[in-house]
């Protein structure tokens, strides 16, 4: 049955009997209805449409750029009557702590300025507490602020960890609340704010419980990573990377060339040492890192797809990462699992001698980690088993064969 | 750009440039591309399709019955390597505590004959303990049966409360581990097992953390309703009246007729009192709650469309619920709901004297409460100030114009 709505009554109707001019609308979901001596069966097909946007910007905190507001409304229609409304925006926003230390009167001269009425929830995001135990703290706060769900998405600001907390406390809140991501380290710049996931850790295991809900929008503004970490900067190289070794030779050769810069440079323009090289080779490369990690994970949001290139790096790290807690960083246990996929993929015959020695040159020059002790045999086999169970019965694994191609 | 897979990348080329041979898919997913000088934004537009089914069927615990372990698969090449392989299935169950009293023995004896690994967790299932922390303790308990997300659905055993509980812990783990509903209510059999909406209680709202992630199935047997005490088959009489004043004007007959001899028969075949007609009326009052509730969820699985004629007898009801919890079932405070919702169409000049009369005396006969104490104008008032702020600024209240139809 094709399902027609008819005034506010929705109505199954078989194909060829629509008359299009008495409905009112012809969804695209279906149900189909077979009858057997056992029962009836219903079959429902319902399709659902995300619409994200990823955005890179400047100036995201400047007062007069509204692009953390309103850039999420798609309508023009819509935008064009909150600009003309005179009732104050409202906002809930949950930022890391870290990051409210260093931004905080920046943030807040932004909505004070926008006249918006806000509550700042700043939060310690560390590995430790990405729990459901913190979403569920976010969630008392928002439920407080009386949030309007169909107009007040929550915003989130910071890295990773920050990221997938809130989009999962939204995700639940109502069923769906809207949510904004604006990340404010490497790895999230590139990686948790271009896809779907969100997650918190659950039973001593990474991201174990979460949900495949995109946010609204991601707005990328490059002048947060200014002051992240060296450390954390070669951590968010390590995802990029990833994506070079898997389907960018370009971005690799980049990255070989230009890492170090980029390092001393944190993604900077105003670099007086490197000038305006460094501008251009940082926006090639988160250019280059989002547009190739968009082009996988858009096709397969929900991850059904089981052949899956950007889990390169994320087979054996997982296990690794919670295990060494809190020594090492997410893409610096990334790096470790890949540095050991190179090794696999020369000894299988799938990489040169020499392209080995240039992945791991690379890696090093990153400032990136290529081995751990804790990187055991036994730890290895654990996680290929589990991995192997979870794959449906066919081993996946990605591997790079030659330089920018898996 | 479409997303198109070469190999097992996945490439953003534009419509024309697509050359079919060479390529291994199209995706259904595109992304658009837009550069201003406020910098780069990339929409990402991804459909994903959920697909469903609701099967009424007899002896579900039935040994020689596969339907609860298999009745999800929908494709033949797996069914058929299933049942032909001899490893064991393996199973985790959560079952309503009472229900487990009455037919634990059965579910027993069933997963034994069936040589199935399995572990059964009974549950206290009240509205009380519908929380995040229910959740969280089945969590515990899957994540320590070590179920395998891609072939191991949950089953879900009981009434809405145990249902909703178990969907929405399902749907977090791994970010989504399918999930199998049998109803054992009236109320969950023609309700809360056709739609997607999963949910607990949280800051004393009635489901106001949830996913909209619908089962892999739901399996329906009316024989678990023989057990159903008499005051929950009038509350789900409730949510099938609902369909009835709404959209059906031949059910709200069936109820008006022959409500009673549903009631005391329990919506069971053998009855000496009276006989074949019961199973009847039993069968066809089913039938019709369900697929005119297919009809209303499955083009609107995700609740966008704010016009909901399903949301009839929910707009103060909620409120209602839990203000007196445990006084009144969910179907009573939606029928208290419904009766004033019915008195307020009479004085619109929506409904007649007549038409009025025959509602509530049908609501009288199936024996469900038409007026509470605590349902006061301030609680209306609240609830309906709290509706319009979630119904984009127009007050959306369905109300019945004429029988089976509003
Ligand atoms: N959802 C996804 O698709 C996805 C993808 C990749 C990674 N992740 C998750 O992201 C997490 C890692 O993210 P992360 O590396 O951003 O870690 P993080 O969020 O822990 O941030 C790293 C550290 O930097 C600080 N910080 C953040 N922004 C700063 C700034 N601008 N200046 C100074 N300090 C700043 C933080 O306080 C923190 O101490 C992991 O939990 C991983 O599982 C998710
Ligand atoms: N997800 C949805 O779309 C949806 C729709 C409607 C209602 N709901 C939710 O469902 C809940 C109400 O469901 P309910 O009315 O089934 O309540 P319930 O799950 O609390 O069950 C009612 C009582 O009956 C007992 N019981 C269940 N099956 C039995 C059987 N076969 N024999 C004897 N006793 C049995 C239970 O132990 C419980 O005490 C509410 O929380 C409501 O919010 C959800
Ligand atoms: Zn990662
Ligand atoms: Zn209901």
């Amino acid at each position: 049955f094709s399902l027609v709505r008819v005034k506010s009554t929705w109505k199954s109707k078989l194909g060829k009997k629509i008359n299009k001019d008495t409905v009112d609308c012809v969804s695209a979901a279906k149900s189909y209805e077979s009858i057997t001596d056992r029962g009836t069966s219903w079959t429902v097909v319902s399709p659902i449409t995300f619409t994200y946007k990823v955005t890179e910007t400047h100036g995201l905190l400047d007062p007069s750029n509204d692009t953390l507001l309103l850039g999420h409304i798609t309508d023009p229609q819509q935008l064009e009557d909150i600009r003309k409304s005179n009732k104050p925006i409202r906002r809930f926003v949950v930022i890391d702590q870290e990051v409210f230390q260093i931004y905080g009167p920046k943030l807040t001269d932004y909505l004070e300025a926008n006249n918006v009425v806000y509550k700042i929830m700043p939060l310690p995001t560390t590995e430790e507490n990405k729990s459901m135990e913190t979403a569920l703290k976010i969630l008392e706060d928002v439920n407080n602020f009386a949030l309007d769900r169909r107009t007040e998405p929550i915003i989130a600001i910071g890295g990773g960890v920050c990221m997938d907390i809130v989009g999962l406390a939204a995700s639940l809140y109502r069923r769906r609340t809207p949510y904004i991501r604006v990340p404010t380290t490497l790895l999230s710049y590139i990686d948790a704010s271009v896809g779907a996931k969100t997650g918190v850790n659950f039973a001593n295991c990474k991201n174990k419980l979460g949900a495949y809900i995109p946010p609204a929008a991601a707005f990328l503004d490059l002048s947060f990573i200014q002051s992240v970490p060296r450390r954390h900067i070669s951590n968010g190289l390590a995802e990029m990377l990833k994506m070079a070794l898997m389907k960018h030779r370009g971005l690799f050769e980049l990255l070989e060339e230009h890492g170090c810069m980029l390092l001393d440079t944190k993604f900077q323009a105003d670099n007086t040492l490197y000038g305006h090289d460094s501008i251009k080779a940082a926006s090639q490369a988160t250019r280059i890192a989002i547009t190739t990690m968009l082009e996988e994970l858009a096709p397969n949001l929900w991850e059904d797809d089981l052949n899956r290139l950007v889990d390169f790096g994320h087979l054996i790290s997982p296990a690794l990462e919670m295990k060494v807690l809190p020594t090492l960083l997410h893409g610096e246990a990334v790096n470790i699992d890949m540095s050991y996929m190179v090794y696999v993929s020369h000894e299988s015959g799938l990489l040169t001698e020499e392209e080995k020695q240039r992945i791991i040159s690379c890696m090093v020059g990153l400032e990136l980690p290529v081995w751990h002790e804790e990187f055991t045999m036994e730890l290895i086999q654990k996680s290929l088993q589990d991995r192997l169970k979870h794959s449906g019965g066919l081993v996946r694994m990605p591997l790079p064969v030659g330089l920018g191609q898996a």
